[in-house]
Order: structure tokens, then C-alpha cells, then sequence
């Protein structure tokens, strides 16, 4: 099995990160001794997450609650682990929820993630996950990092701008480690104290924090609606470019015009093999020349050696066109009745697959109806992405 | 046409609001006479909605944002007019927005509403609505009321208890109108400039405002949630006990725990009227005796009769039950596609119907697979509730 693709972000090809966070490491008031420019700035974060989630009024802690299956708190790690300059992070999780910590980072193939038993409170637990990080625990595999980024297990939607901001008025205010929050209460503690310098980063609205149900629900849509961004279609010709197929990606491209909408062929496979190392989430396989399921499973085959859906489900609606007077049309519904049998299959994987035929008449204004339908209903399934009618052939 | 039926709340039947207000006009310390105790008080509402939607990130103003095809500001008005003691609701809008304001009101069907120019500041809005309050107006319609609750335009979720707090606390406080917000910046005004009286009333996590992207997603979350807590199964059949529609019904009640199900025959309709009045806006017509729409149609007959799918959209799911061994499948599919044409006509009237097609195959355990389901995709139509999927025949 591939281990599946990193998260979108700048890291492999795009230094940018990492160099400023080098930039603002030089000017840190507090560093003991000069350090090379060349290298970078050693940064980790403590995730505070040993919360009981009482303001939710579910019996599951807050940052374990699912959103589309995964857990809250996988959302924030992804989006931690994709700023590459964050050399390690810490959770800080209750003995009770530990095994389920460690079950998470392994279904979801999270890295650089260390466990520490969480405090009775919040500060007790950021507490541990500093000493974890300390330099004189003998068995630990993480290096001392100059700044510790203190980050909400329930702020799934941080940006690594934000983050940059915060490691740089780390090391010019050369403030400790607990007024790194995006709040003010630890703030105001640092404050209060006085023996530390602190400085209140401005944040941005995407920072806001999971705290009622109501924001488990708007994470749900925000989620779908990212993911919904990039349709890729597969057709399953070339040949000529003014067929049914081309008319539907018009028609897609016109009706969702804030979409990215690509094409991808399954031979030869590259452009396809690159679509999904971008993590597209969304296929569309158009079928004019054949009604079997040929290219749909070629399709499903490459999706799941991708391992791309370990983090989001994958919608993929197989397209078939359908001339009602030709064809007899339970002749093609019986032979399309077998996706039902492959949906099964592929939903265990996390993929979504549905049916969709569209009626072809040779009437020009009624095939732009019916080609407009399948589009409706293509985007109704993108973008409300339920399980619940997976294996479905739908008709346009 | 008949008029919508009332929104939820206590109005006709129980008055316990009126009373518990009444009890709080006669603690009013500013009555300059004695009020006779049966009056009732007269309660007034402002709404200021001449807000920009700045912060939303989306060119309509918030409060005229669509949550289920129906603008934000409408629910506002019919939480607060389900509150029988509010006489009149007062809205401020802008005059660009005049007109559709006025379109919202008829359309929905809102009682007791006047429109004023909103002013340049909120403060100016909520002026211009006290101004067309006061007894002086000569073409007035309006009654001079005791209190008058502001509240803003893009906070649906108000409930009846907490507007009956701020109507008590303003009898025994007797302070002005604009500290009747349930923020802290008009309290803070109030304090500030010291010739009145303030109480900050404890307000509830409903009572959040819709300010970001996030929030409308949160709200029509929300609102999809509390209108899918009730279902109506309606049955062509209740000779046999024991048969497959109430097999589909245990099953129904036992996945779906947390909804009531509650069962209604369309001959004798009285039930199914008074579930309707109840306003259940979900509905599984199970046909077990027939495999045509008849019994459907006469339950849409109500439904559009009842016009209880002015305010939000009614899920309707025609099912049916087939042997794919003794009746050939494409023969029931070719009868039950004409569910697409009915679903475009009711589609018009806000009514989203749906067919599904169970197997009911001998073997017990097949059998009870396929309506669990049964169940599961009903459950998704009626949480989805989105009419990219109106006339489609679902199999299960």
C-alpha cells in the first residue's frame, strides 16, 4: 500500500516557509548563541486536546467528534502537518482516549506526531507536551525546538501565514511559549505575570475555534465545499470533439463556474496520475462509446492505489447516455444495475460511486435540458457527498 | 388559497406567555397609570436590516442571504411571530431592498409587519422604527407599545423565553429600548451616557448572529436538523399487521431513534390533518397494495392544499416493493418513471418527491438488509432535503 499524498501545501517543492521562519530565527533577542543562517529554525507545536467537550452537548469530546467519518482533531493535524517547517508535534490527550489517539494516527497516516497524557487542565497539559520537548528527557526522540507553536486541538482551519506570524513575533518579542494562543486569555496571564514579554497576534476568521454543534456542522460544509473545488472528467474518448461528452463538460464548466474543471484520459494515464497528486476529489466518468463499466473500474482501480481517499471521500459518478427510442430502456438499466455491486465494494475504501444516465434525444433543445439535469444532479452529489445513496443510478 | 399554518409556538392554544408578560407589566415601575390586570401589554418589535453583509464575504446582505431557497431575515420574522404578545414587528430596511422586503413578506406570508426606511448608522435604523411606533404619527396603523424588544435581523434562532426575560427586565428596570440587545454594546452606550437605567439580560448559545459564510452553513444545518425530527409514514393498508410497510416502519423507528415516527391513513384522513397541522414536513407514502400513484397523489393533494410548504420544503418518498423474481423489473421501473413528471409539477409548490424501489425478496434476512437500506436512503432524503434529486427512483 502507498502511503497516501501529502496535503496540499507549500513544502516539497516550495521553500518560502521555511525560509522566512530562517529569516525571523535570526533576529531572535533570545538565542543563546549565534546560529548559522543556513539552518532552519528548529519550530514545534503542543496540541492541547484532553477537553471533555461539555458546551457541545454530545457525549464525545469535541475534538473526536466526526466530521464526513474522520475525527476533528485529524482535520487540525493535517493542517499542521503540512507546514513542513513544523518539525514535531505534540498532543496531549487523557489516558482514556489515548488508544483512540493512537488509532487516528495510524488510520490517517498522520507524522511527526508524538502522545503525551494530558493535565487536569488546559495549562497542565501544555505543561507536558513542553517537558516532552525538553532536551533533558532521556528517551525522547524529539529534538528541543526554539519556539513552541501552542495550538487548539478544535481549530482545524489555521493557515500557515498565520502560523509564520506567530513564530516570528515569537522570536522578536522573545516571549514564552503560552501567549502563542490565538485568544487572549493566556495573554492576559502573560500579562498579568509580567516576567515575560507578549504580543498578540492577529488572527484571521479562519481560526475560529469548534465549540458548539453548530460549528461541528459549519466545519462539515466548509470541508465539503473545499473539496468540491476541482472536478476532473475521464472520458472515454478523444476522438472527436464534438460529441455528447464534450457538450456535458460545457455545460458543467458553464453551470459551475467557480469549479476547476479538468480533463484526464485513462490512456495514456498521465494527466490523470497528476490530477490526482493534486487531490482532485471529484470524477466525473463520461462513457459515450461503451455502456460497461470497463473504464469506471480502470478508473476506481488507480483511485485506490492512490490511497488519496484515506482523508476525503471520493465522489465518482459513471456517465452513460441513453436514447430512449433505440435503446430499450431496461436493456440498459439491467446491464447498469451492477454498479450497485461495485459501489458496495469501493465504499469500504471510501470512494462514492454512482450511476448516472442521461437521456440523449436527438432533439437539440431537450438533449441541453436533460444534458443540464445531469448536471444538477451531478453537483448535487458532489457537493452533499453522503454515503447514504452510493450504488444509485440516477436519471437525467 | 389557504393561508399557511401558524408556526409553531404557543399562541393559540396556551397563553402562558401573555400571562407571565402581563404579570410583567404589572411590576412596571414607569406606567405612569394603573393598568387594568387583564390587559394584555403591548409589546412592540424592532428589527434594524440595513446592514451591508460586509463581513460575509458575499454580495448580498446577510439577512437577504437564501437558507433553503428562503432569505435569512424571514426566519427572523416568523420566530418572532409565533410569539403571540409581540403586536407589531417593525423592520428597517434600506430603500434599495424595499421592495424585495415587501416580495418576502407577501410571499412567506408574515402577519403584523410594517417596513420604515433604515437610517444611515443601526442606531438611526432602530430610531426610524421606535419614530413609526410613537403615538404621534397621524397615518399610523401601529399601537403605542409599553416595550419595545430590538432584535436583530440576522439572529433566527430567538426563542419566546428569552424575549420574555428582556420584556420583564425592561418592566422592572425600566429602561430604554436600545439596551434590549443581547450584546454588550448597546449596554455599554447605555452605561456610558448614564441617564438610564441598564440590565444585560442572560441570553442562550440560540441567540448567536449569522456574521460569517460559516454561520449560514451552521444555520441551515440547523434548520434542515429541526424540521427532519418528525416523520409521517402513511400507509395504503392497515388490514394485515404483518406485513412488509410495517416491518419498513420498526425499522424506521428503530435506526432513526432520536425522530418520531408516527403513522397516518389517507381514508380516514383526520390523522393525517392533524399531523399536517402539526407541521411535519416528512412524508413516506408506502404503497404495499398498489404499484400506481394514487394514493401519492391524494397525499400531495393535501399537502398542497394544506400550504404548509410556504416556509419550508416538504420531502416526500413514494415507496414500493418489488420481487425481482415474480414481477420483471424493467415492467415496475417503466410505471414508476412517470414519478419524474409529478415531482417537476409539486417541485413548483416547494414539495421534493422522491420513489423508492425495495426489494422484498423471500429469504427474511435479505429481506431485512434491503429495508435497512430502505431506511438509510430515506434518511438521507429527508436530511439532505436537496431538490437536485426530485424524480429520481431509488432502489434498494
Amino acid at each position: 500500500m502507498e502511503p497516501r499524498p501529502a496535503a496540499p501545501g507549500p513544502c516539497p517543492g516550495d521553500s518560502r516557509g521555511a525560509e522566512e521562519a530562517a529569516a525571523a530565527s535570526s533576529l531572535n533577542p533570545a538565542g543563546a548563541e549565534a546560529q548559522p543562517r543556513r539552518r532552519a529554525p528548529a519550530v514545534a507545536a503542543v496540541l492541547p486536546a484532553g477537553g471533555s467537550g461539555e458546551r457541545m452537548g454530545v457525549p464525545t469530546p469535541k475534538q473526536f467528534c466526526p466530521i464526513l467519518e474522520r475525527p476533528l482533531i485529524s482535520y487540525t493535524l493535517q493542517a499542521l502537518e503540512r507546514v513542513c517547517w513544523i518539525k514535531d508535534i505534540v498532543v496531549a490527550v487523557t489516558g482514556e482516549n489515548m488508544e483512540a489517539m493512537k488509532r487516528i494516527i495510524q488510520k490517517y497516516q498522520h507524522q511527526r506526531i508524538s502522545l503525551v497524557e494530558a493535565g487536569v487542565t488546559r495549562h497542565r497539559s501544555i505543561f507536558n507536551g513542553l517537558k516532552a520537548l525538553a532536551e533533558d528527557q532521556p528517551d525522547s526522540k524529539l529534538s528541543k525546538p526554539e519556539v513552541v507553536i501552542i495550538h487548539d486541538a478544535v481549530r482545524p482551519f489555521v493557515e500557515e501565514d498565520v502560523l509564520l506570524k506567530v513564530v516570528t513575533a515569537a522570536k522578536e518579542h522573545g516571549c514564552s511559549d503560552y501567549d502563542l494562543e490565538f485568544g487572549t486569555e493566556c495573554l492576559q496571564l502573560a500579562l498579568k505575570y509580567g516576567h515575560i514579554n507578549a504580543k498578540l497576534v492577529e488572527g484571521s476568521p479562519d481560526l475560529w475555534k469548534v465549540t458548539y454543534k453548530r460549528d461541528l456542522y459549519a466545519a462539515e460544509s466548509i470541508i465539503k465545499e473545499r473539496i468540491s473545488q476541482h472536478i476532473c472528467i475521464v472520458m472515454d474518448t478523444k476522438e472527436d470533439e464534438n460529441h455528447v461528452g464534450h457538450y456535458l463538460e460545457e455545460i458543467l464548466k458553464n453551470e459551475l463556474n467557480h469549479v476547476k474543471v479538468t480533463s484526464g484520459a485513462l490512456c495514456p494515464a498521465r494527466d490523470l496520475e497528476q490530477i490526482i497528486l493534486e487531490q482532485c476529489y471529484n470524477y466525473v466518468c463520461v462513457n459515450v462509446m461503451s455502456s460497461d463499466f470497463e473504464e469506471t473500474r480502470k478508473l476506481l482501480n488507480m483511485l485506490e492505489e492512490s490511497n488519496l481517499s484515506i482523508l476525503y471521500p471520493i465522489v465518482v459518478i459513471s456517465v452513460y447516455f441513453l436514447d430512449y427510442k433505440s435503446v430499450p430502456f431496461d436493456e440498459k438499466m439491467e446491464s447498469l444495475i451492477q454498479i450497485r455491486e461495485y459501489a458496495k465494494e469501493v465504499k469500504k475504501r471510501n470512494i462514492l460511486l454512482s450511476g448516472l444516465l442521461i437521456y440523449f434525444p436527438q432533439d437539440e433543445q431537450k438533449l441541453q435540458a436533460s444534458l443540464r439535469q445531469g448536471v444538477t444532479i451531478i453537483a448535487t452529489l458532489i457537493k452533499e457527498r453522503n454515503s447514504g445513496l452510493v450504488g444509485q443510478l440516477l436519471v437525467a
